[in-house]
């Protein structure tokens, strides 16, 4: 079958792989189509970081893994045990491989486990490919309401979801969001939608910007242009914001956030550092700051994303920016995000065009 | 009358200055004794810091300045209006001062007050004098049963009662202190008291490790010779400390922190940084860490930390490392303290000494 495998830094090929087999407590499934994720551009560009160059842990996988680990499709066939699910039905993957042993799991955070792996990244072969195989635990039924495509944002959108839930966020908060990519502008629809009061949104791209706002942003800040400090003071009436969520993960903009939080406020980050930032923790003190890391979601923040695209509460569609085929995933998908990051919110691979 | 002054960097005399005037409203108080603290240390190598080189927004001081702001003593005279004290009284000093009108103030949070000042580093004169005059408020009458001795470790002790107040620390909790210094040794104290499982003290010098396991540290590490993580995570079975507290300030032992710490833990940043470390924010995240800042302490833990003296819960003595007289401040408080830092933790000036 084709499947587009990273072999290295700046080395992802659709190549032809043998088919996997469908094994008891397994579900094969037919990938429809998969989001190109922050992570998966930082594998391409300066990977492999996530995939693992020795067997992981809990999989036994390693690079040349195959990619794509936001994706949805339909289910080819069930394994012995597998009762669940059935041949035709539409489903969404949950990507995250818990060992279920290590002390996070022990205290019922698999979502912090410590060996923690990713269908796409350290396990089972990902979304980019016309078939794969996985243990029946990753499969989420789609109500008929989903498209296939909004499908395949319940992911990115499960991280924004859970970075608001284990937050002190409470509607009416003014709140501010570093970076408009896509997990920011997933966090703008998930405060949007509990109530925040005025949502901030720090952001130099154009395209970014509009987008937020399109999503609900009430305030967008270009801190080249105007002092963040200052606007997020001025629209709090100088109290600083309730919440920051860092989606940026850029050492100024986290510093700039700190005095434009409030006495007591939170900073929650979401961001992935690519280094480790020089953090004013003498402010973050004096003006006791919570400073707290959100990681990927539980399984309740994924089931509550699928409840809220069901009832029409969350409305993702124009974070698509470009639908292109399985052959097309270097140059219009990869190459693309890192050429012209600014055009693209989230481009998906439609895999059986081909 | 006789006063230690914060002339500059590396400058601090015993100068002859006026002595002041008890105004209304005001406590005019002869101090007993005075501990030098890290923060004056820090001003005296490194300082201007804290101390202001334009007038402060409360107080109008600027330096030259008299230092001291561990202090107890005796009332001399009381102000107009001033009914809840009277001469020959015995009190220890919270020196915090604050606008009470910025957004900090606002909330009730006036310990995080946006234009903080400080008896004895930004206002009013401080305990190295022979005579300090300055509001009631400030003001906290001792029981008998403290010595003034102790009353003038009041102030650092309520720094670490604060630090584990705020903190989600409970008992049976295991708890890493990074720093045996006088707030580390704090700490110490008030996680035995609440009833902390192991305390294990992170610490370099051979003096402060002594005197951590006096005050009750179960267990000592030498991060030069035992890996932090490690010793920390063999002593919690695999899990992590449930709470840090950083007393040090020093990078290399907070990135060690992090790993010790357990899933959903808490680092609660205590030190005053000279310069802004580079945390490792990624494994913060995917832990989930909670990092918090204590800034100082608000009045209720200065009461609290007079009741547990007063009822024998706290009996902090041993961490009065010397007593000299003001005279010798320079040479043997300052000085010493920076050349023989291990020697020490808590030197007291008895100013009344001479
Ligand atoms: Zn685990
Ligand atoms: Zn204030």
């Amino acid at each position: 079958m084709k499947a587009a495998q990273f072999h290295g830094r700046g080395d992802i090929r659709v190549d032809q792989v043998e088919e996997p087999r469908c094994g008891k407590g397994q579900v094969k499934m037919r990938p429809a189509y998969v989001g190109i994720c922050g992570s998966d551009l930082h594998e391409f560009t300066a990977g492999p970081v996530l995939i693992p160059e020795e067997p992981h842990a809990i999989t036994g996988t390693k690079y040349p893994v195959t990619m794509g680990h936001e994706f949805s499709g339909i289910v080819e066939e069930v394994g012995e045990d597998v009762t669940r699910l059935s041949p035709g039905q539409r489903v969404a993957v949950r990507p995250t491989i818990f060992d279920r042993t290590c002390s996070a799991c022990k205290m019922g955070l698999e979502y912090c486990c410590e060996n923690i792996g990713f269908i796409g990244l350290s396990g089972y072969g990902g979304g980019m490919a016309t078939h794969v195989v996985a243990p029946v635990e990753h499969f989420y039924l789609l109500p008929d309401t989903l498209s296939l495509e909004v499908a395949a944002l319940i992911e990115p959108l499960a991280v924004a979801w859970h970075a608001v839930s284990i937050s002190p966020f409470q509607a009416g908060d003014n709140v501010l969001v570093l970076g408009g990519g896509a997990v920011g502008i997933g966090v703008v629809q998930v405060l949007k939608l509990q109530g925040a009061k005025n949502i901030i949104v720090a952001e130099l791209m154009e395209n970014r910007k509009r987008l937020a706002q399109e999503f609900g942003a009430t305030v967008i800040v270009d801190p080249r242009e105007d002092d963040l400090t200052q606007t997020v003071r001025s629209i709090t009436a100088g109290q600083g914001a309730d919440i920051v969520f860092d989606a940026a993960g850029v050492e100024s903009a986290l510093n700039s956030a700190i005095p434009a939080c409030r006495t007591h406020g939170t900073i929650v980050n979401i961001a992935v550092w690519e280094k480790q930032p020089a953090i004013r923790v003498n402010e973050l003190m004096y003006s006791e700051i919570m400073y707290m890391g959100a990681a990927l979601y539980d399984e309740s923040a994924f089931v509550d994303v699928i409840e809220a695209l069901n009832n029409g509460q969350l409305k993702p569609e124009k974070m698509i920016t470009n639908k292109i085929k399985l052959d097309d995933v270097v140059e219009k998908g990869f190459e693309a995000l890192v050429e012209h990051k600014d055009r693209h919110c989230k481009i998906l691979v439609d895999v059986q065009a081909g």
